[in-house]
């Protein structure tokens, strides 16, 4: 605990020549600091742990997030459709990284590419696990599987989502979160005996690990199936097929944002570590820190877009700015906790950029993506790895990945293009892996017709033909119709 | 603090001869130690109740849940009444929990029936309990009240809820939680001197104090009341009211999940206490692990409501699947804390089950029931209380409840038949006693014609005749109607 | 750390004769005192950088509430414009109270009227701010600004939010927040060398300095603006123009209350602080404590407002409890640190005849506020003043404003006049303040026709001409028409 460690024997030998009494005074002294040294051990675990836990939580209430933004943001026809997939990436990713999921992804010791242990929870809680890390782990995995069904909506097949959500969760996701956060990964910044590149990947909360993989995933899902029935007119001009309700876009919005405080902040995992004992600066201003980074890319984001929509469409928009909010979190979320706030601008008003230009790019090449969700995850995803890799400050990178002093940081920053390198790597083998796994995979799922509904289907509605009937039932035989109700008079 | 105590008599008379120094030197040293212990104490007080307040806030937000899972679940025409009620169950459950409430439950010393201190908040905060303990049990008791308004919706009448859900939160709810949880109470597993059947309950988070007790006390009201108009066609046959809107039901669903983080783990109550110190096993990880089972049982739950409709009716349906989620929380409720995560799937997979087979009861009894909240937390809670004296683990049941080694556990596991038996008493005395006293009080409300509103007013819609106007008011006069607008092309 | 601090020197002539020896064991004993004690100063910044950061995230979430609950409260028409006003609080706020807000309101060392320093973060962390202080101030900073939104509902340029949104968000409200909460502030509690009178402002989480504010700030919107059309009809009868969405209001009511847990108690900003060492009465008491104020007044609001409203209007009305509600929040959040339980209830119950009498008053002058906002966070906020100079208990005044023994305290507890004459002061120099600042900019606004919107664009709804479309698509021309569904037989 203490630079000189209390040895009963030492102590003893100074405190006198009486050696008996002094042992017994000794060792009672010595007996005193170890069980402090406890205590303080004990402490450090349970502050940790309520941070973890509810950061968790935070995460978790992402996935409502994501349920309502996407509800909102598909027509009436398929709103039970699109929630119940949400419903069930939560589920089903409950119960498939439980099975192997986690394991795959930081089962320890193994290999640089696959876990290999911990397989349902076995040997868990250990001295290197407990079971809130396996808790915030979980809730990460459903939110990429989360981003994928935006880019399908309104045209999947049940059987499709569940397919490839149990494969996304269960496999592909967790691979790639091996790479990258297991201390075995062979791209991974803690991986401090074989920094890739004499660097390692500094993708802090997944702007890679978690946006991209759901964003690449979305796109082969969308081009594959193609656009929606009316999404592109007979001259092939933009035609939007507007969400039915910016009320529910809005309400997902600041869930997602509300829950970006566990998955950027929460992603240190531990709170309580100071840097320097006693000195106010610690792990928890960090903490502090990523949470303010993040705030100001959305905001940056959100506000680039709100002016740049005005210029280009002439009105103020609130569901772009929605999504430019979103763009500007999702860029910010590997390099949060080692860039500095003023940085943290800079990515958000680029962010807004790439993700207005990555729309443009979709509009022109008919691609249909009902939640912009590979533009989006997958663009500004991509934005946000580059942007670590050349804002990332020296002191912070040595705080959140300590033990190797002199590793490379931010371009920009004056250290170096290593890490630059390390991170244009992680986007190739990111997109290389997705398009690998989840690019067959849509691809069998067509070639068997389980992937697209019938365009009958499509055009009633999947809630009607699948699902039991629509969302909504606001006019009611027997009551009074809705428009003849005048006015009240106030009390 | 330690296991020896630092004693400056006893370190003097080892420190040496010169007793005048030695005294000096062994005060200074024992009295660093003795601060050091009261700053501990801090310490824990600190880390508890951040961990216990929004454990409480939490809880707090299932009512937000339920307030929107009921709006979701009813007709349009009902939708302000049904959520006026949830907003008066935690505004009127306030006043009455601080008033007696609390009292009847955690007052203590008392009988082992009722409690019979601390009315209005009295001797609070003690060395026994501190303000947010009350807030976390009153977050608890209002969700009881809430449960109960879901049976009875739609054709109640107003004054009625005010009575019923003012006698459950202020006398029903709290003399069972005193039986179960006080550490005085006659069946509680806390009550060391004085075991029920060697035994007493393990009703953690409260399958049977909570959700038992909700749904008997609707079960009650809704076969007083008689189904809604219309629910059951001139041949008997079962009609579905659809409620006006799945996405309140899937927020308010989504909702509840994350509030269940709050009523399960969050009832430890306390988060920083070793099982063995300096160990990285202690509370925090019981803690995570109930937050596991929890998530594990509910995941379960939906998907096997999901296959079982599926196969059943032939659609996809996404409020059964919510519905079935929340039967699995409601049953892992009471054992979450002492099963293992394998066991938590079991019990899921069960209590969906139960669920179709209470819902299959009450179409062939012709109960009708707008949220299944007898069925759901009636049912699932009582499967839950079984569930728990199956499966409890030794291990687990002693470091939850601790001092009293030997104690009986679950049957599957080992432990015997006790548990089980003090756990079938459990569910017959909730069962008789909310019978005892919801029963009447209902019977005499609809004698007193203050139970069901008129036909006429069944049929216009409660929020028409009692609250002014609809809920929703979209076509405006003076305003472009919705019908006509075309889709705007895409910036 | 001890009261008797560990010299070496000292306990080395205690320990005896042997003087090198001795040197050696003190000077060993006194570094394990000196580290364990960092281990302390590090313990405490971790627990109270959590419990801050969670609260400021839970005040974040107020801004959700409040979108929810301005959608649901305007018409259909003017859905999106609202929400999207309730956005850009946010994002602007965050840019804004970045780069100077902060420093007006806290940069210290400052004279009384203006901070002036930590602009952009300057300088922070330090040991008097850490980040998670400037993002739970950000958050409390965009509160205000919300609250003016809702007065000007329904009428009002885009552009003119844009303006008075900035100016209220980085000027007006940090100045205020300076005046009452910086440690350098000349009304500040905290301001221990000079209270002003004797006593300084306890507005402990802002009923004057925010909701006071941003009442005041939308009173001048709305009178300048004048009343929506249609909402007096031709003989100047009152007309409720009926928001659109109950559930939308409900909604957001809960989630401002869920939030407000995190602005009244969290406002302590740290809960590791015994009042005596060792003793389970601490500042985490005070802090629960404070939560359960809130809960009462809010309750306690709520009832008020129902039978009230049952007796004048006749009927059960959701959004006057909501309001209601709302009202008990902002009045008890001046003095809910330091009142005792029963005193809030009081509070509640006058706060709730303090925004029903408002609401008269506005009606009588054609005052058109659609969220209330002035009546509610205005008048119940000036309640809360006096409330707290009224019932303010000096156990607690000492305990949550240390250092000052003998200071005034409230008149009814027996604590002098004092603290009411300081608190009437804040209510004219806040109304006074608000009134210079925020009067002129609206006017100036009006003068140069940035202000109101045309009555072709009012009439047709803002949504339509101003922000791309409705808010929700319900209908759809290739689906079928909901209001064909036929009630499905359930499973």
């Amino acid at each position: 605990m203490a630079s000189q460690t209390c040895s009963a024997d030492t102590l003893a030998a100074m405190l006198g020549t009486n050696t008996t009494n002094a042992t017994a005074a000794a060792t009672l002294i010595c007996d005193q600091f170890n069980t402090i040294s406890t205590k303080f051990t004990d402490t450090a675990y349970a502050v940790d742990s309520t941070y973890l836990l509810f950061s968790a939580y935070l995460v978790f209430s992402m996935q409502l997030g994501f349920a309502m933004l996407c509800a909102g943001s598909v027509r009436a026809k398929n709103t039970m459709n699109i929630m119940l997939t949400n419903v069930l990436d939560a589920a089903a990713g409950g119960l498939f990284y439980y099975l192997f999921g986690f394991a795959f992804a930081f089962g320890t010791p193994s290999n640089g590419f696959i876990g290999k242990h911990n397989f349902a929870l076995k040997d868990i809680p250990s001295s290197v696990f407990d079971y809130s890390y396996f808790l915030y782990q979980w809730a990460f995995a459903i939110a990429a599987a989360g981003i994928t069904s935006g880019s399908i909506a309104e045209r999947t097949q049940f059987v499709a989502y569940l397919i490839y959500s149990a494969f996304l969760t269960g496999f592909v996701y967790p691979v790639v979160s091996h790479w990258f956060w297991s201390v075995d990964g062979w791209a991974s910044a803690s991986n401090l005996d074989n920094l890739f590149l004499g660097s390692g990947v500094i993708d802090f909360a997944g702007s890679g690990v978690v946006h991209m993989v759901g964003g690449v995933a979305g796109l082969y899902g969308a081009l594959i199936e193609g656009p929606r029935i009316g999404r592109f007119d007979h001259t092939g001009r933009s035609v939007a097929l507007r969400g039915h309700s910016a009320s529910l876009v809005v309400l997902g919005t600041f869930l997602l944002w509300f829950g970006w405080y566990g998955f950027n902040p929460g992603s240190f995992t531990k709170i309580l570590s100071p840097y320097e004992s006693g000195n106010y600066y610690g792990q928890w201003s960090a903490v502090g820190r990523t949470a303010v980074t993040t705030t100001l890319a959305g905001c940056t984001a959100a506000l680039t877009t709100l002016f740049g929509k005005r210029i280009i469409s002439g009105h103020w928009n609130v569901t772009d700015v929605c999504n430019g909010l979103l763009g500007g979190f999702a860029a910010i979320t590997a390099g949060c906790s080692v860039v500095e706030p003023w940085a943290a601008i800079i990515c958000g008003f680029v962010a807004a950029c790439v993700l207005t230009g990555c729309n443009k790019l979709a509009e022109k090449y008919k691609y249909d993506d009902p939640l912009e969700a590979a533009q989006l995850h997958g663009g500004c995803g991509a934005w946000g790895i580059i942007f670590t890799a050349l804002f990332a400050k020296e002191k912070y990178v040595n705080e959140v990945y300590p033990g190797k002093p002199g590793r490379p940081y931010g371009l920009f920053m004056g250290g170096g293009g290593k890490l630059l390198g390390a991170h244009m790597v992680q986007i190739l083998v990111i997109f290389g892996f997705v398009s690998a796994t989840m690019g067959p995979l849509f691809f069998i799922l067509h070639k068997l017709k389980l992937l697209r509904i019938s365009p009958e289907d499509e055009t009633a509605g999947m809630d009607m033909t699948r699902h039991g009937g629509f969302a909504y039932v606001y006019h009611d035989e027997d009551s009074i119709p809705m428009k003849k109700i005048e006015p009240a008079s106030s009390g």
